[in-house]
Formats: C-alpha cells, structure tokens, sequence
C-alpha cells in the first residue's frame, strides 16, 4: 500500500488534497470508506468524508466556497438540493432528484446516479424493451426505476403502490398503469423498490413478491442492497431467474460518482475490493 | 502509532470525524501536519486540512452548514472574517483581527492566537513592565504585539515604522511613540515584526536590529518564524541576551489553537514532537 503518504504510521493529510464530501441526515460509513480506499489503490492524492450538514444551504455553500470537487447527496435532501445547484444533469431532471454534485471550478452540476445505475444494469442483463414489467414501490428510487424503464424504451410497466395519490401519480408521469395490490399479478420483470426485505426494516424476514410472480418472471430485480441476499434474490437464485440486486445497484451509483468526480474509472476488481473494504467494517 | 485506524495501511477516514480547517489564500503545509500528528498522538477521530477558499462568505456558510469545529484564518482574511462571526473574544477584539474561528453548535466565536502566544511568551520570560521597548513593523503582526504589549502593562513603547500613517495610527492607537528611523535609538527589548531575516524575503539575510542595539538590550524578540534561526536572533544568542523566537509565537499560537478546538492540552513533550514532524516534511 504504497501510495499514501505516512511517516511511522501516522497518515499524513496534507493542504493539496481534493476533498469530496456527501450529506446526508444519518450517514453510513459506507461511501467513506469506498471512495478513501480507491483513491488509496490509485495513488490519488484525495480525500472522502461524510457530513451531516445543520443547514443544507450553507452546506451547498461551502462546497464553493472551499472548492470541494464532489458532494454526494442523501436522504432528505435529494430534491431541496435541486434550487442550489447551476445545472441538473439529465439523470437528475429526469426525476427531479439528485444524488451527486460535481463542481467545476464552481459550477455545480448534479446528477442521479442511480439512474445511471438502473439505466446500466438494465442494458447489462439484456432485459429485452418489450418484457411486460410489475414494480412495486413509489418513493424516490422507484422514480429513478421508473424512469430508467421508460427513458430504456419499456412501456409495458406496472406501478403497484398502496397509496393512490402518489402511486398512480408515479405511473401517469411516465405513462405506465397503476394497481394498489399485486394481486395474481405477474410479469417478465419483478422489480422491488419498497423497504421489504431490507436489513433492519419491520418486514426484514419478507419476500417482496410471492412465489408464483417469481416463477412467472424471467428477470428478479430487489433495489434492496443490505442484505445484498435478500429473501426475493434469494427465491429468484433458487428457482434459476436472472437476478439484478441493490448491492449491484449501490456499487455502480457509487462507481460512477467516483468516475465523475475523479475523471478515472477504477478497474472491475478495484471497485470488487473496495466493495470488500466496505463491507469488512 | 495505534490510534488511528487502518486496515492494511489504508488510513481508514471515517464519517464519525470532527473536522477542522484553514483558510488562507496561500496555504503552508504547517497547520495540517501539526493538528493531525496530535490528533493521532491523542487518539482523537479528527482531521485537519489546509483550504484555500474562492470565496470567504460562502466558505464561513461552510464551516457552519458543515458543522466544522474549527477555522484557522490566515492572510488576506483576517478581518474580512469579522463581519461573519457572531463573537468576538478579547483577543481578537483588541487587534480587530482573527486568526481562530471555534463553532459551538453553530455559533461562531472568533480569537487570535498570535495576541495570546505574544502574551504567553512575555509573561514566561518575565519581561519586566517597565522595560523600554523598540517594536520594528507596523502589519497586522505588529498589532498583535503592541496591544500585547500594552495589556501586559508595558508603557515605555516606541513604534518604527518608515510609513508615517500607518506607523503613528499603531502608536496613537495604543498610546505609544513613532518614529520613521531607528537611527541609534536602544531599548531594554527589542523586537522585529517585519519580514526582515524571513527566509525567501528580499531581505533574508539582513539583520533586523543593528549589533549596538542587540548589544545595549536585555531581551531579543524576532516575530520571525522561518527560519527560526533568524540573523537577529543569532546575533542575540550570540550576545549572551535573552531571545524569543517567531518559532515560539507560531507554535504556541497552533497549540492555543488545538486546545480551543479540542479543549485538550498536550504535553510540552508531545508539542515539541508535533514540530519536529512539521518541519520534518
């Protein structure tokens, strides 16, 4: 580990580093510690930490104000950010939320790259355009779902969200259908954008889809990264579906505004050793 | 070195870190060795990095926003700052300059450091109230020392200075004596405050003092901090007088600062190892 500067163990900070920072209202580790291992294995001379900011303004105004080159963005200040940047990048204008700063010399540009993400894992599993689709969830990454879905040329999507008021609102804005309960329903792709399953959650032990919408399907999608095996990827490995996980979903939104912020593209097994790094807190 | 973490010899940053910064238009490496040494040395999960801002306003947003701890002010900002703060200490009040900002929950207290270190080094080498004085420089520096001076109780104080305003404004302010020339003129303490002897200045290798009144004082005082070895200083040392260095302003000045940051006081041994480790780089 050579690239770091250190004098008898102590790493030695120093004025010329680049700083990249995320906010967010209650930080994980987890961006902290991917983006500091990477500059680490690629000898960049940067630094990473998160913050949660007292007032997002003057948060937004301090990453001018310092020169911080990036700024990733969390949950609840996804769509307040929007009036504090100079540009939106079509990632975040096609769902009015970002999660990603980019300052060049001053000029802030945001981005989604969860977008990206979905956009991209899409277009790597081949999931054919015409595949009739059920994606359960309304919230803001079921957005980013949505959109990557119809911005990809899908059009034969199903929103399933309880309330009506956001859900049929979610599907009108894309063009989609909208059904408050599953149902019988099934479908070439089941895409989970709720809560279900995830670690932590009142339905952590629940699988987000029933059996038979998982046997019907041909794809298993879970935006669900922690645990990355998640009950629904785990009945979608056992019944042999495509499957497309939130732990992939997290590792490319978080590659990507590296790439953006750095102008590097780390190679696959660095960003596989990051992804370790993290996950070996 | 088992305080900060690491895993393979990555330096682990992580999101738990309180951070401290400095904002100068031409940032030295100095501060950001000496905070972090002692922040390693102390076990403390904090880091420190030099900034140099493209806007001050919007970098104080930050340090708010932010929730930073604390802000070293450098040169050209030390009064620009004053508007931004919500309290002024006595400090800085008596110069109306800062070079310290401490956030308590968002309230912004502005110091200088560079008055208490004068202070300090004063009183530890027991000056004696009524010694005369020939105080060389007008700059912010020397306003540090003659208010300084002046709150210690010294009344027998002459100011040099070639330029007329500002040097009988820094006389009348504090009710001390100008004068353009130095001439013959002795005194029981001399001190520098302008950039002569300071390595990289014009004037690196003059002697700020002629010998006659190095000879004829008790007490040298060089505000000089590189080197610390100044051309007066030496010949200070050299004629068996009492000598203060820049080199004791600057450390116990970034000292005054870590204990107003962290409320923690280092041993004398621990300061003395973070400024080998500064000028060790």
């Amino acid at each position: 580990m050579p690239a770091w500067p250190f004098n008898g163990g102590v790493p030695i900070l120093n004025k010329d580093m680049t700083m990249c920072i995320s906010l967010s209202a209650r930080p994980s580790n987890n961006g902290t510690r991917f983006h500091n291992y990477l500059y680490e294995q690629l000898g960049l001379n940067w630094i990473y930490k998160a913050f949660a900011p007292t007032n997002l303004e003057q948060a937004i105004a301090g990453v001018r104000g310092l020169g911080i080159r990036g700024c990733a963005i969390s949950m609840p200040y996804k769509e307040d950010v929007i009036a504090l940047v100079d540009e939106m990048d079509p990632s975040a204008k096609a769902i009015d939320s970002v999660n990603t700063i980019v300052n060049d010399a001053g000029h802030l540009t945001a981005y989604n790259t969860d977008y990206t993400a979905i956009e991209r894992l899409l277009e790597r599993n081949d999931v054919p355009t015409d595949s009739s689709v059920l994606l359960q969830g309304a919230g803001g990454m079921a957005k980013a779902a949505a959109a990557a879905l119809r911005d990809a040329g899908f059009g034969d999507v199903t929103i399933i969200a309880r309330n009506e008021a956001t859900g049929s609102a979610l599907a009108d804005l894309y063009g989609f259908r909208w059904r408050a309960e599953l149902g019988g329903a099934t479908a070439d792709m089941i895409i989970n954008v709720t809560p279900i399953g995830m670690a932590g959650s009142a339905e952590a032990d629940s699988q987000s889809f029933p059996a038979a919408a998982v046997e019907a399907a041909e794809v298993v999608f879970d935006v669900v990264a922690l645990p990355p095996e998640t009950p629904l990827i785990k009945a979608g490995r056992a019944a042999g579906k495509k499957v497309i996980t939130g732990a992939e979903v997290a590792t490319i939104q978080a590659l990507e505004q590296f790439v953006l912020y750095t102008g590097i593209r780390p190679t696959g097994q660095q960003v596989q050793d990051a992804e370790e790094f993290v996950r070996a807190e």
